[in-house]
């Protein structure tokens, strides 16, 4: 009994040692130390090594012969992230916070595939979502310049998101349409490809998108010809995305390069402007106080 | 006699029955009353279940099993399609202006395929088309951003219409002669899919918007030296309506935030500015003079 | 004799006779006198019909039974295409400068494969050429606006054209290459298509033009490395030319939309300016001679 | 004795022979006299002429029969290039710099393969890497517009590196991710060619870059949803590296006609603008104060 409770304290006091969990989060979550540099150098380390023992493990000529090795070296090193996920949680200030972050969620997404291959064959392919936590490359090696150019593409990405989500509403209706009527057209060929409208829609996205495996493949002369059309009609519509992400962009570096009002030290004004568009100072008179 | 000069009075009644028509408007044309809500959801629904059923019934091993259900459902939602359409032309104030509207013409012919399909096989298929109605989506759940971006994107690709025009013709110029040229080139190997000009002019297309099924594909040094000069060539122009549509589209952005200044006239202002960038005046105060 | 004299002096006023001249030119070259614009209208609809026959002429199915009626066809066409060649040489005032513009080429060459086929047997489907002869569509049917679009796109592709001209002439450097490098990876695997570095270099431009037709497709882990290189990079590279035409029209938009200066009647001022760039005048003051 | 310290004596002469090396430097390194131009000329001919060997070399039909021919050619022009890369270090008056310059290097390894074949069977083939020698033309027919206009894209595309390198980051986790998943569903498919993850993710490159060869394509329903995501991810994600390298040359076109007033201080005129479109300042009249 009395060892229990000496136990329960020893945990206890592990458990709110907060000097230990500062000294833990400085290594894990930070880069700035020699400590934090070296373990988010070996992280990486680690996960390009699983990674390639998922990639290795499905080449049946080399995994026929190292099988046994390279579950080993799975083992060790989900065995290593999910202690690596336990400590994180146990020194993050705010643990709750952590889980649901997105690399929270990639982490523990990261080791639950061995876990579950225990109980359904195969899904220990999963583990390839590691790839993910490569990620955090940019933070550990400082390439704060890479991700600022990570964020803007991020941004506009997002602001052109909501036209390009009614773009691909258009297309999902003209590709249901399309392949529809390519169903009708070339349904009825001995040894066609087009044997129902799923596929055809399929064939009617790899031909729109002019990725055009050739795996199915108009034959009837009136089939080409609506073919060409929709190719035809994918060539302009292609244009329609670059479009609106090229905007996007233009519109973005035109901002960036905007001067600030001495006054009201609010940015944006247009080149040519002489007085600030937020609260009327001219722009050239520099604001003294008073 | 005297039963159907009821009758008559009553169906008249009922065809100028404002009060009906009215509260029948509110519920199926807009989408403001909890009614008219459900309304268009259910509608959206049962599109969308009703192009699943014809989806389904293209997929042979699916249709063998279950083809008296689906025919039955097919049927079901026909007639409620064919009674919503004849509803809505009672129940609109202006029929003929609904009738020959673009929702008009897809409504009717959302049902209309069922019925051709007594006379001529096959054509059931075309009942696609009801997809095309779920461009409605947009106004129910009040996707009104999304409908602008709609329009937007529609404004684009009308103000670049001409331009795309003559490329096209261009470009059907362009894909002519060189599929003849390859005819020439290609037609005399044994086993050639080369076979005649509009084949060749198939190849030609399939080639210049890069999609390249490989279905048709050179097999004579000259020919595929010849190909290889199409690709660049429509590697470059695969640029131009792109080109179009990203001008128009910076060209648009640049264009929706222009006014005038109520005191200098000049324009350019953009959004968000709230005092003249020329004269120093607040945008929103009119200039009375003095 | 007297016979061959009075009919030289015949031929003589013929070839000088002004006035008939005048008359033809109108009604050939020009197109806004109803005799014009039916000569006009005819001769496309003859061009159309011609190209319809090679094309029909191609398909053996079809040809086998109408052999004869098209071949009579093509020679009343191309008569028909002669006879109109002499004549507007003929009527030209500056007959040289017609047959060796653009137009004049086409012209001839139009005629020239029918009379060429008699000894060359092939060159037959050559007129197809006639096809460039419907850019005349634009002329006849007054689509000014749509000549001005095709103007536009010609200007940005011609002042597009020395950066392009570069583009191409490294992609020639990297598809040789690559295409070498390729030969030597996968040119020793039985049944290989990489059998020589021609055959290489063609399959270069089909990958980085993203074709990518696939009767030529790499099957060692080496080779399918690199391809996904050369995809990538070709990836990237197709931005290259349709960012240089972006940014070509949409600095052609941005000169195109500019005010006048009303001292030196020059346009082309961005906005924003308020003197003129060419000669100093105020831009809103009015020229009022002095 | 005397012999060779005579020979020592004049091999030293020669080498430090002052006037010769400046001879053969405008000779050979500067193309402004006729022998300058005419040594510059023969050397593009001999680099296309000795690609062009290369390549015939690999087309077996025709080695078979001119091998020795052949042979003999590549050892003369080896020889005239192992000469004249001995001479250009020689001449150079920083060898050094000359050597590790990316034309050093070049002229290097354009004659380097030849003396490695002698110990490795079927490296000869890397000669063609003498193509990138021909980027000497811009040079040599002063083509120096067409340079200004590749230095403009090579600043344009340096300027997106950074972007563009993130973008591929990016690309290659979400290729291996989706490489992996379609492994997982196709992988079990009797005669599947999803045979191994790196297989899959070569796939998921020839899918997302538009290639879409054909050589492995998906079978299952389910795979074949995927793939059509996949291809849609894919068509948007194209408009990304367009829509940076398009943001990045309207930007470099916009600041290149950059200049400032010397009256008003005040900068963006137009390119040819005379006066400051501001104040009305001739732009290249300094302002002396008064």
């Amino acid at each position: 009994m009395r060892f229990f409770s000496k136990m329960r304290e020893r945990v206890d006091a592990f458990l709110h040692d907060e000097k230990l969990k500062k000294k833990l989060y400085i290594i894990i979550f930070e880069s700035d130390t020699p400590m934090g540099k070296l373990f988010d150098t070996c992280l990486i380390g680690f996960i390009i090594a699983s990674v390639l023992v998922v990639v290795l493990e499905s080449i049946r000529s080399f995994s026929y012969h190292y099988t046994l090795g390279l579950r080993i070296l799975e083992y060790v090193f989900t065995a290593f992230f999910t202690f690596e996920y336990l400590v994180r949680i146990y020194c993050s200030p705010k643990p709750k916070k952590y889980i649901f972050s997105f690399f929270g969620i990639v982490d523990l997404l990261s080791t639950l595939p061995v876990y579950l291959s225990f109980f359904f064959a195969g899904t220990r392919y999963l583990l390839v979502i590691r790839v993910f936590r490569l990620i955090r490359v940019f933070r550990v090696f400082k390439l704060f310049n890479f991700l600022k150019e990570g964020n803007m593409l991020l941004k506009s990405l997002r602001i052109s998101a909501p036209k390009i989500f009614v773009f691909f509403f258009f297309v999902l209706i003209l590709v249901t349409s399309i392949g529809t009527i390519m169903y009708m057209i070339e349904g009825n060929q001995p040894g066609t490809q087009f044997n129902n409208i799923p596929n055809s829609i399929y064939w009617a996205i790899v031909t729109m998108t002019t990725v055009g495996y050739g795996d199915i493949t108009p034959v009837t002369p009136v089939g080409r010809f609506l073919s060409a059309i929709v190719m035809l009609i994918g060539y302009t519509i292609i244009a329609v995305p670059t479009g609106i992400v090229s905007a996007t962009m233009v519109g973005q570096q035109r901002k960036r390069s905007k001067l600030e009002c001495p006054h009201c030290r609010q940015a944006g004004h247009e080149e040519g402007a002489e007085y600030c568009k937020y609260c009327g100072w001219k722009l050239d008179r520099p604001d003294t106080g008073k």
